[in-house]
């Protein structure tokens, strides 16, 4: 039998999160192999899929440690998506990629500040999982990169678009700490082992909007 | 310098056709993880299109061996599906989960079909790539069954469904083996170590045929 305290029920829910949130991008992303522009483009975006789809593995294994299956564990997130996703219907395919490498960064990144709070060795199983290999993500951001520097015109439609989905996201991640007291304690807890002065809250979502500027930067995107 | 001889034609063209079906299939089954009825159906397909992806990675290292990047590889089959995607578009999740099931079923056996008429050491290394974990297919086919089981008027729409898929299935698989003259090659190659006294391309027809209703069976419908 498999005993869960109540210190376990924070990594319980971040990783259910994360595994969730992965679970709605899997399909996001793999749905876009389909309407690929190309064979090269199509390739790109299985290989990213793939290695979300990895990631979940990794955190659904957080819960089975838990005793918890996939169903139970990701369970409590069902429909969190939902809106955020009708407020960000992509209209072409370049959008949909837009809105995958913005959902996934922004999602991930707060993974990882939220784990700040976690024990030391529940941060670890989180981070493990959350870990690309180091190239993954540069080679779809470089297809944005090479894109918008052939086409100025994509680059200022996508930056515009970029802002609409990263804006979405925030009040999605905002949402979530304030109605989910357990991702909400965790962000106390990293804000003040990171000595930040400020409300939790608002140190998280300036942390995700650092984060996501250099984001964007590396794609030639004004954010 | 990787050195490619004429004998590895075969083996080339065969492992890229199993690659670029996967990469299709991974877009079509993955995309149905978005529109699921439910997180247990959507887990499961994220589950199966994991695996088609697992399998195309072991493809494309048969690719990489000789020298191939992935797009090189698969390039060649760019559009065959395009044909047979467009005369099976479904209208349902169910008609988009069976005609996955359907489609990944019949592609896999064509390649394990033509696999026998390679070198051993080839044949072995296409059915490493292709084998299942013996439970995942199950997983997907008793998701139908016991849908069918439980509304016979959905068994009976499927198993109408399932004969339109195969046949269009079918049609692809016959005019590849007719017009790619190293795939028809494979099938009399292994036609003839099957003792099959019949055409190759009727042989492997019926083998496909058999093999599908096998399946149609464990789901409970009629082939």
């Amino acid at each position: 039998m498999v005993m869960t305290t109540p210190d376990d029920a924070a990594v319980i829910e971040l990783a259910g999160l994360a595994a969730y949130v992965r679970l709605r991008l899997f399909g996001l992303v793999g749905g876009h192999v389909i309407d690929a522009p190309d064979l090269d483009a199509a390739h790109r975006m299985m290989t990213v899929a793939s290695r979300v789809g990895e990631q979940q593995k990794e955190l659904l294994a957080i819960g089975a440690a838990h005793g918890l299956e996939p169903v139970e564990f990701m369970g409590p997130f069902v429909g969190i998506l939902d809106s955020f996703e009708s407020r960000t219907a992509s209209s072409t395919w370049w959008e949909g990629l837009l809105k995958g490498i913005v959902g996934h960064g922004v999602s991930s990144d707060l993974c990882r500040l939220l784990a700040r709070g976690l024990p030391d060795d529940d941060a670890a199983a989180i981070l493990a999982a959350l870990t690309y290999d180091a190239d993954a993500p540069e080679r779809v951001t470089s297809v944005v990169r090479e894109a918008t520097d052939a086409d100025p015109r994509l680059g200022a439609r996508l930056a515009l678009w970029g802002r609409r989905v990263v804006g979405e996201s925030l009040s999605l991640c905002q949402e979530l700490l304030v109605t989910r007291p357990g991702l909400g304690e965790l962000a106390r807890q990293a804000a003040s082992s990171s000595d930040a002065s400020v409300d939790a809250v608002a140190w998280v979502m300036s942390e995700l909007t650092a984060e996501h500027s250099r984001r964007m930067d590396r794609m030639g995107l004004a954010a």
